[in-house]
This record gives structure tokens, sequence and C-alpha cells, in this order.
């Protein structure tokens, strides 16, 4: 499970003769409301690179206030993937295609602070908002007029992100797309973009892959409901991890070791991501479990990636310079 | 309001003629228990200095195993400081003074990820541990012998924090060492170190400020229920905001404004700072107060600071950067 | 909306000439795994009334240890039940149909009071243990030996409820059986019994009931994950409020209107399950929305149905001898 | 630690000899602020029984809009209690002596079902309401106008509690009036009536007992943040158990054995109840951890005692008539 350059991995799987990994240019039909079991719309193998647009419709969420999501890519049958494996997703590339973002507020919408659905209280609910950012892909900036503050306009980095990478859930359930689980779904990780390797547990054969719901930038936690919701071409590399099995969905990157659980209340979401954290670093690097206890309380870092999801999510974090050079 | 290099400070002070700053150097004689109103141990001016070591006793709970907690420095009243005002706290310098910093796991200890006195299960508790990390303070690193583990031995960097700083809290009630809240206290937050500006409310003529337990490195969440816990002589300034109140805990450093608010759920930890931190860009920085919602949204991060005390804290952060030059 | 009795009601139904109401004698083939949209297994008409046995299987759950959970019954449609109206069930009789029932403690179980997969913590899981409680059916109790115990043995009251009533979610989401939710579905309300009355928003063409999961007595909050675990035969009578649109599962029995709210945290569950009371008796007994809030205040009372399931459930109360006749 | 008839207590304790029991007619002159160490207002030796009235002053809380209020009785000091002591209150006699109640909705106030100082939210918050309840304290109903609601007016009846009973906090702590917790305190539970005992854990000398807070009824939850306040002459008898020590607050009446556990969030304080319940069945009438864990489940109930104060409590249950006769 040692995290190679993709282009090694691509000529390492070429000389071992396994098959010869293909390049598919994918453009989607249809978005899908559901994380599930369903008829792929394409498949891949091992080592396969993925280039997909995430899914726009005209009048949609991105373009009018009130249009339709539109839905998420997938799913995508990884040959030889069987509930034994971990799915192995490599993000190449996440390349913004189009000029704005759209945010919102509204009164039952999603919201860490204030009133919605799942916190319902007799306080009179915020009123609707929708804020659109013009996006500077040259310069990387996004830009949002503020005609009501003082300063009239702010302008951010941009940090494009996959909100949501999944495979269908285990079982029969069909979790709408703006659930995250332990089956990847909308966890809305800032650290799921470009250079990020992400794994996924594996519950139906060919895993049923899904993805979409790119930010141009968003705050930890997601507080108001929404990122810089935005479209991107987003291009994946699929692996395989054969008879590995990992409960909760894992993620690396140049610095870090990561765990994505999801729960709520959120103190439970932080548990989950810390104890699987743990359980990690003992079974790949050969730590005692209560030295792993204590590493983790002195050097792990923790970031609150949403609080506004049916489940929130937290990423616990370990640094990969202290960590010992051979995994198991 | 403004951030101000302490040295510039002190002349600044110096010219307008108020009153002449002094630097004190204070070796405390016994720790506290609590943050109450008590008679102080020191008297200050805005504008001064002090330094102070952390308190340590002969046998306690730095030096050996079931030693006692050796209680909190203060309390030091501040010359002008009236319940219409806010105290502000430069920590100028922490020098760590002890060679080594021990953590703890104990079976009713506090703990994140494992039962405690707060949550109650039927699984049978965690064993003792004590884990003694020796303290390079020329290198500044800390290293952690683990014979149990395949690497055997951790070194990481420090990074030395001061887990405690407090006034007394409002009316009469007295909160023991390990309680944070809107009085400050034991909120466990990395960053309040050497070079950070802490801001806390007044509730009582002269402030009443206690600080305390510095730990030379700490992971987001204190999850073990203590970080590497030491000793260090403390350097700071104290100023006075006339006529501003505050509700809860601020700080600000080179990079930041931030808001630590704690509370049980977690959840309610976050929201606490992050609508003080909203309300903060309201008031000083001239934003429409959906406007603040919507930039700390996409803009903000969040530190899990404790989730082992009491009460949780969270600590809400903005990026100065972002925020006009120009505060109210 | 009025409460009437089952006989009266069906006479008046046929008085109406609306349809003469039948009665169904159901004998149902498979249990489903989820709540969903999927073809109904028995149509029904308002006013009809269904006799139908709960699932089982040989060798399943009800009969030994590993044995497989049998699914629920479902669903029926109920002729022109639309999205615009509330789906009603009355419980008229629920008749145990074994002589045992089962519950469990497992490490990875459902538990309140112990680690489970949504409370992950680093204390060993607690062991396994199945109990196999005798029912006598004549006396109406429940006992259960204890030979671990001074007293050996324990005999409880019998109090038979349906965990699961439900209609199909809203959307295309499939929730597995342990799921309550807005829809209903494993809410393990005590009050869900023999002279309740169930009121279910309606989401699709025919609401789509499901319905399972007899415990032949049940402690609040079921702790341990299950409940006195067995088998029953439930006659219900259907009907619908044409035009009328609620959002959580109402109750009725002879002394209290309720609501049952479920979510995570339990607060959450509290809180949707009093907002929604509140609104209820302003909607339909014309309290001002303060008023009812300080009525609801000093006269409610609450039920915490489950704290174990992926949603908790708690019951908001009222009585109805306090409540004005004359509803709107 | 058989719970017997006050009466009969008496007479037995004067037969032993072991001193003659003393009725004290106590009349507070002043109420306190914090439950904390303090010179008694009264020394009781066990047997006694004090008749004394709640605090009130004129122009307080109960009397008129903005009054303040009057403060806790208190402490009484047990002659003989020590830390290895449970102190035991009987609650002979609650005797409403007012006309009238008052409960309060404020914006900052407590509430479970809106923001207040804990829940910060960027909603509105709710208007200020003082409700004024008249007592007929010959019928035992208590009545509220109604003048914006279609019914006008409502009666309930009354159920008169005390919702503070309280012994000195461990160590040097002093918690406001509104705190619950281990050592008691503001647990607002409406067993704690006439004909109840309550057993709370001794930390220092005297055991130091306060009390206070009448509710002439209460809904579960006290969920607008006040029940309907009031005053009472309160008749109680002391006893202590020599030798024995509780963690958390316990009560009996004629019908249930119960734990009161305080925290946040909710699901803690339920748990700690819970345990501690299942702890006292092991303890003291012989049930093995895993029966008492099932039979719990299964017969227990529950009552969310309030969801407001600065800690939630819950009440766990057991029935009396479930246990055998004989204790350890």
């Amino acid at each position: 499970m040692r995290t190679m350059m993709p282009t090694l991995l691509v000529a390492w799987v070429g000389m071992m003769g396994i098959a010869m990994a293909d390049t598919h240019k994918f453009i989607p039909q249809n978005g899908v409301a559901t994380y599930a079991v369903r008829p792929p719309v394409l498949r891949v193998k091992p080592g396969d690179i993925v280039e997909s647009p995430t899914m726009a419709k005209p009048g949609d969420y991105y373009e009018k206030e009130g249009g339709p999501w539109p839905g998420e890519v997938g799913p995508f049958f990884i040959e030889g993937a069987t509930p034994d494996d971990t799915l192995v997703i490599r993000i190449l590339k996440v390349q913004l295609n189009r000029d704005t973002a759209v945010s919102f507020v509204r009164p039952a919408g999603l919201s860490a602070l204030a009133t919605d659905g799942r916190l319902r209280l007799l306080n009179d609910p915020l009123p609707t908002r929708r804020f659109v950012w013009q996006l500077d892909r040259q310069r990387n900036v996004g830009t949002l007029d503020l005609p009501n503050s003082r300063s009239k306009r702010i302008e951010i980095p941009l940090r494009p992100m996959v909100g949501r990478v999944a495979v269908a859930p285990a079982g029969e359930e069909a979790f709408g797309g703006l659930w995250p689980g332990a089956f990847g779904g909308n966890m809305d990780v800032p650290d799921i973009r470009e250079g990020a390797t992400i794994f996924l547990p594996v519950y139906h054969e060919g895993a049923l892959f899904y993805f979409g719901d790119i930010h141009a930038a968003q705050g930890d936690g997601e507080v108001c409901g929404s990122g810089l919701e935005t479209t991107a071409v987003v291009t994946m590399q699929f692996e395989l991890v054969k008879g590995k099995k990992i409960v909760w969905p894992r993620i690396e990157d140049a610095d870090h070791v990561m765990v994505a659980g999801s729960g709520r209340p959120l103190i439970d979401a932080f548990r989950i991501a810390h104890v699987e954290l743990i359980e990690w670093l003992v079974a790949d690097y050969g730590f005692d479990k209560m030295d792993a206890y204590q590493i983790v309380s002195q050097a792990g870092t923790a970031r609150v990636a949403n609080v506004v999801d049916p489940l929130y999510t937290v990423v616990a974090k370990f640094p990969k310079a202290l960590l010992p050079k051979e995994r198991k």
C-alpha cells in the first residue's frame, strides 16, 4: 500500500503485464441522486485513468436560484474489485471549468450556525441568500462583491477540492448525495484535492465508484452549508489493494496519513477518525496501541471537514515525517 | 485594539506619560486550585511586563507518578481593570525550564478516545500509563522511547504553549483548574504561545489573572487528556482595552484573528467560537452579518483545541490577510 | 383528524358509501431489507383492516444465535394516498405468536452503554451474550433465568409494541431496517402498541407502508440494542387525512398526543419532537406559539424511545385532558 | 439502606438511644449564590427533622420582572458526616406557601428549544415573556390565562418538587445555583418531591447541605428554562449511611430506585445515570453485571429532568417490584 508516483505505477503495472492501463475521457450523461448499487456507466481496470467533468445541466443549481442539483457521476465499475479489497483513487488533476461558483444560505438549508431541518428550534429562520463568486482561474482567486459591507469586496485564494467520492454502500441501502459515511460520499474534506490519494472500502463487486461536488474553496466545517460550489474536470487513477479491508475512508497526501470519520454528534466523528487512525498506525507501522495513542495525542492534528451534512466529518491526521519508512 | 509590536507599545505607553511600565520578575510561592476571586499575589499596571515561571513543587505531577498538580500562578491584579474592559495579554516569551515532560493515560483520567468520568460505559477502562518525554531544548525536539513498538523511539518538534490563561470568573463561582470557559482557563489552545496576544473579558476589579500548564507540544484535541506537560518561564505584557467588552476569549497572532469557544457538546463549542468570530468581524471590520457568515464559511479555519476537559474548546480562525486594514 | 373508535369509523365509512372497507388476512412471503420504493405486496383502501404476522423465517434471528434478521413486511399500497396527505394507522391488536423472545449484547452491536460501531473508543468491547426470555402469554409476563445473579430469575410484565412502522422515504433513498426517521421506521417507541394511532407523512403515491420488529417488552432507550425481540400478528386499520401534511411521525392514544422525533445527538431528537409538538398545538388547537411553548414546558412529558439506532428517537407527549375539545 | 417510614425510623433511633432526634423550625436569613464550603447556618444530627421555607426576598424573582434570584438555603452541617459516608434526605413534606408561580422566556435565558448563552446561533433570539400562574392550593391546580390562544386559559395539576438539593462539591470548587452535578444541585428532577428519599455523596465534614427552587409543577426537561417557580415550606429528615460511598445522586420513592446523572451532551447524562444504576443493582442486589444490563434494558425507564441547565440531568429508574426483597 506504498504510495507511488502515478506514472511509475502505470509503468510498473505495464511491466508486470497485468493489463495495459487505459485513459478514459468520460462525458457523463446523467447525474444520479443516490450512492447505491446500479448498472455502471463505465468500466475501468486497475491502473486506468479517467478524465471526467462533474455533472452540470442547463438551468441547474450552478446557473440559477432554485435550480436543482445535477447529481453525481457514476458508478464506475472497477474490474476485479471485491468486498475483500480496498479501492484506491489518486486525484491527479482538478481543473475548474467555469467562471463562477455559488454558495447559499436558505431557511431550511444545511447550517452549522443557524437552525435547519435537523436543528429545529422556535427561533425564526435566517433569510435566503445566494452568493455568486467570480473565479479567476489564471490568478487562482475567487472574488465576491459585498455591497453591504465596508470593504465592498473580498478576494480569497482558490483551492479546488472534490466534495464527494464514494463507493456503493454496504447492503441494499441507497443514501442521497448529501450523505457521507463509511462508504465515502459527501465528506466535504478539503484535503481531497489534486495530489491526494483516497482509499475506500469495497462492499460490492466492481466497487461502483461515484464522484462530484467541486468546491473551488471551502472553509473548515462548510458552516453555511455550501462551499464555492462549481464544476471541474477531474482526472483520477484507480487502483486496488487486494485482500485488504478498511472500515473508514483513508487519505494520503505528501505530508499526512489521514482518516475521515463521519457521524453525529461531532465528537463521535472525531472519535471514529482518531481510533481508526491509531489502528492504522498499529497495523501498518508496527506501533503498540498505547504508544500510537500517545503519539497521536501529541503530534496529530484534526480538521473539521463538515458540520452541516446528515453526518458530520472529521479528518484525523498524522505527519508522515514522523512515521517509520517501512510499512508492513 | 490594533496589534502592535510589544516594544513599540511599551515606548508608546511611555511617551504618552500614562505611567512608566515596569518589568516584574515574579517567583510564585503557592499554586492555587481554582479560578476565583482571592487576594492578589502581584499588582501590575497596564504596560507592565511580568516574567514568571509556572508552578512546580518537589514531588509533584511533573516529577513522579501520582504526584499532585502544583496549581496555577496568580491572581495578578491589573490596575484599572473593571468589568467594562477587556484584558490584553501578550505572550512575549515561553522558555522551557525542564528537561522532561510527562503525559498520562489513567483509567479515570480525561480522554477523548476512552471512557472517563464523564463518558461512563460498561466497558472495562484502559490501563494506567505514564509517558516521560525527553526535551532537547537546543534542538527543540521531544523524544519518547517506545520499546513495545517497531520503531522503538519517536522524535517530535516542540512548540511550547500555555494551556491555562484566565481571569476570575463572573460572580462567586470558583472553577477548578481543569475548567475552560468564557473566563479563559484550561482551554489547551496550541495557538496560545510565544507571539500570541490573548483578550479576556474582565468580571471583577483588577481582572485577577491566572496562568499555568505548559505543554512543550500537544496534538489537536489533547486526546489522551494531557500534552507534553512541563514547566517554563513565561514573559507576558498586560494591557487593557478600556470600555470594550467581549464575551469569549479572543486570540491574535501574526496570521489570524481567533475566538476560543468552550462548551459541550463539541458542536456547541464550535458554534460559540464561530458566531462570536462573525460578530467580531461585524463589529470591528464593518462586515454585514450575512457577508461575514459567508466569508467565514469559505475562508475560515477551525482548530479542535481540547476534547477532554470539563468543557471542550474550539478555536475559530480567520486570516488577517483577508481583512480590511482599518478596524473600527 | 379527530380520533374515533375504529368500529364506529368503519361504520361511518360504510354509511358514507365511500367504499366498503375490507379486512385482509395477509401472510408475508419475504421480508425486505430497506424502507424504499418497490412494488407493493398488498393494496388496501382507506378504512381497510389488515391482519398480518410479522416476518419470521426458519433459522432466523428469533431461532438461533447468528440467525439473520428476517426483514420487514411490506410495502402495502394505500389507494388514494398522495404526497399531500397523511397516512393514519390504527393498531387494533398485537397478538404475540411465539413463546420466546431474544435479546442480544454483541461487541459491535448497537448499544447506549457500551462501545459500538458508531461510538468507537480504544476500550475493549463487551463480550457477546444472547438472552432467551420465556413468554407466558396467558399471564402476560416474560421470564429470564439469571444463573449468575443472586435472584436467579426475573419476571417482568409484557407490553407488546411494534418497533417499526414506516412509509417509503422521500426521494430515491433506501434506508436499512435499523433506521428511524421522518418516514417512521425503526423508532422503537413503546407507545406504538395496541390502541395507538400513528400518523405518517406520505412521500410517494400509495404511501408504501412497512412494519415489523415486535418487542414483547422494552425499557426506555432500548439500551442494550434490543428489546424482547419476538413476533406477533398485528391488526391495523388504514386511513388517510387528505390534504394534510406533517413533517414527523405523530402518535395518539387514549391519554396523549405525541410526536416522535429522530436525530443525533439526542438533544436534537428531543428538540425536533418538542418543536413539532408545539407547532401541532398551534395549528390544530389554536394556541399562540409562546403559550404552547409555556404549557409544554409545564405539562409535557418526554420518552427516550431509543438511543441505539442510527438515529435516536424521542417522543414528546402532551396530555389530551389539557387540550380544548375542539380541533381545527 | 432499606427505606423505612420516617416515623418508625425516628422511633427506632430513639429506642436505640443513639441520640434523641430533634425537629428544627428554621427560618433562613440569607440565600447563598453557590454550592461551596462555607460556615453552616444550622447543625443537625442524623435523625433530625428540619422544617424550613425556601428563600424569598421582597422584590425578588418571584415578585417582579427582573427581580433577582433570592439564593439557596444552607448550608446545614450534618453531625458525623464524613467523606466516607452517604447523606440521606427524606422529603417528608413540601407545602406551597404562595398563591402564584412564575415562569420566564428570555432572549439569553436557558432554553432547550431556542438559542441561549450555550447554544449560540445566528438566528434572532426569542422575545421576553413572563408568565404568572395562579396556584389554587385547595384544589391543587395551577391556572394560566392565555389571552392570545383560542382556549384563553389552561389549568394543570400541581405536583410540587424541590429543584435543588446539594452538598458542598468536592475540593475547592464553588458552583453557582444553576449547576447540577455529582454533588446534586439544580437537577430539576420532578421525582424529588414529598415522599422521596435522596442519597448524596459527602465530600466534606458535615456534608454541608443546601436546598431551594420549588416548582409547583414542571414538565420533563423544563424546556423553557423554568418551571412553575415558587416557594414552599419543606420538611426533611436527615440520615447518614456510614461507610458507604456513592458517585452520583440516588433517589427512592414508593415505586422506583433511581439515579440522577448530569452531563452534556444529553446522552452522557443518560449513560452516567444508567451505568450507575446498573452498578447499584450489582452491588446491592446481587445481579451479575450483564444480567443487570439486560434487565435495565427491558424494564428500566428514564426521565429527562432538565435540558436547560449548565449540565443536563437524566434520571434512570428501575421498578422496586422487580427487585429481590433483600439488599446486601
